[in-house]
């Protein structure tokens, strides 16, 4: 059924205990992965030049710049702030050559139990960067998150949301599409073929990884593709059908991977991706 | 804005490790809490007459038989098995006079990963003990359960989802409304509304508890009301708004609560009742 092989991209968290972004480089490299996406964190601690420079050495895609968004905050004060981080996180992006700023959201502000004024935040923030982001030609990926983080991490939680903010705030605006975070949706397909039908470049990235059953911490318990109970193979078909041409980006925060050799969560990374994608 | 005092009903999984099913109902009814939910394996050790008789003796309300459900099964042997025990606990609920019988649905069969089909067996099995539950007068009340219990507990996971189900399968089919698993969701208020619009009998229950901020378990962190993020409040609102005229039940799967002094648990569901519902 599946016709094209998704190139394969490691997104440096899952080897974030291990690697600087100069060893993520030149490790993901070494077994001739060429697609990463990069940490504000790691990219500040090696300096924007520097990483620009290794990343064009090494012939690296940049699949995505973790993170911005983080929108919703005690007062506007607190959305300022957030809305300038934001701002400089696209020139980050630009100055990497990522293909994408990818947004997580935000949570609730502390203290607070309104989740449609922390909505409501998120949308304001995303609307006053857009501008921005499109002069400089850096797409925005909204990622949907996991409910299980409404509370502290995005209150943006599934599909049919996102395509409801992107509609709402046009071009240039579209969605990373996490395999861990929107597995269960009931509406996963109908809501991939919306994104596409109304933009074909609303789908900037795919992320893999797996779901484990149990899953022992909410956090930093996700699997390796094929240990546990996510169909990728199928989700990625229907990533296909509509059009999809990006990369497959590995996505693992997981206290037992973070305990392996970065090596062989690299080649563990290459043998699944090729078994599902 | 709120009108009426939804009554309080504890679900006895609040106090499961402290106490068996008489020790509930004597306990609940010793601070005049008129309401409780019942588990079958309480149920089965207390047995069934016996629980009627201190039940109705104890002018205890049932709002709720726990559970069936656990459809999806990896043959039609064990859909069958299920089947049969969900006839089974239909009239357990008739016996002890329960408002309806609360389903949990069932996740993915062991090795499976077919979600889809999983759903399919799920709708299969509410039907075939639909026409015995409506013969008996017991509602069958779907429980969407939030999306992280979608491997392992149920695949119905946001309230569109269970709506769409309760359509499909008709009268004496509604939904527990538990607040935990549906909070987060963007579109709580508008499957409240369809849900009523539907049928005014599909709100079966209206669960309450609390999301803690960090949550550090999965299965076990559920909050007391008032110590999480969720606003008891505005839902409770919700369902007034379309007429919702049960109880409101406290239903707490909690180590820390499961480790408090049994009477202090009932009297801190109490003030916590009166302050948000």
């Amino acid at each position: 059924m599946s016709k094209i092989r998704y190139p394969l991209s490691i997104n440096q968290a899952t080897t974030r205990k291990q690697w600087t972004l100069r060893q993520a480089i030149e490790g993901y490299a070494r077994h001739d992965v060429r697609g990463i996406a990069v940490w504000r964190d790691k990219l500040d601690e090696c300096g924007v030049d520097e990483a620009a420079r290794l990343l064009s050495d090494h012939g690296m895609a940049v699949t995505g710049l973790c993170r911005g968004g983080m929108f919703p905050a005690a007062d506007k004060a607190g959305l300022q702030a957030a809305i300038d981080d934001n701002l400089r996180a696209v020139d980050e992006a630009v100055a990497i050559g990522a293909q994408c700023l990818v947004l997580v959201c935000g949570g609730l502000p502390d203290e607070s139990k309104d989740i449609v004024g922390a909505r409501a935040m998120i949308r304001d923030g995303i609307a006053a960067i857009a501008p921005h982001a499109r002069a400089a030609g850096m797409p925005l990926a909204i990622e949907p998150l996991h409910p299980m983080y409404a509370a502290d991490r995005a209150c943006i939680n599934s599909m049919e949301q996102a395509n409801d903010l992107c509609d709402e705030l046009g071009a240039g605006v579209g969605i990373a599409v996490d395999v861990y975070h929107v597995w269960w949706d009931p509406y996963l397909k109908r809501e991939i073929d919306r994104a596409a039908k109304a933009d074909p470049q609303r789908l900037l990235a795919f992320h893999i990884c797996d779901w484990l059953s149990p899953t022992t911490d909410i956090l930093v318990d996700r699997g390796m593709m094929g240990d546990g109970v996510i169909d990728i193979t199928e989700f990625r078909s229907m990533m296909e059908d509509v059009g999809y041409e990006g990369y497959a980006e590995v996505e693992i925060f997981s206290t037992r991977w973070w305990n392996t050799d970065p090596d062989e969560v690299v080649v563990t990374c290459i043998e699944r991706h090729q078994s599902v994608c």
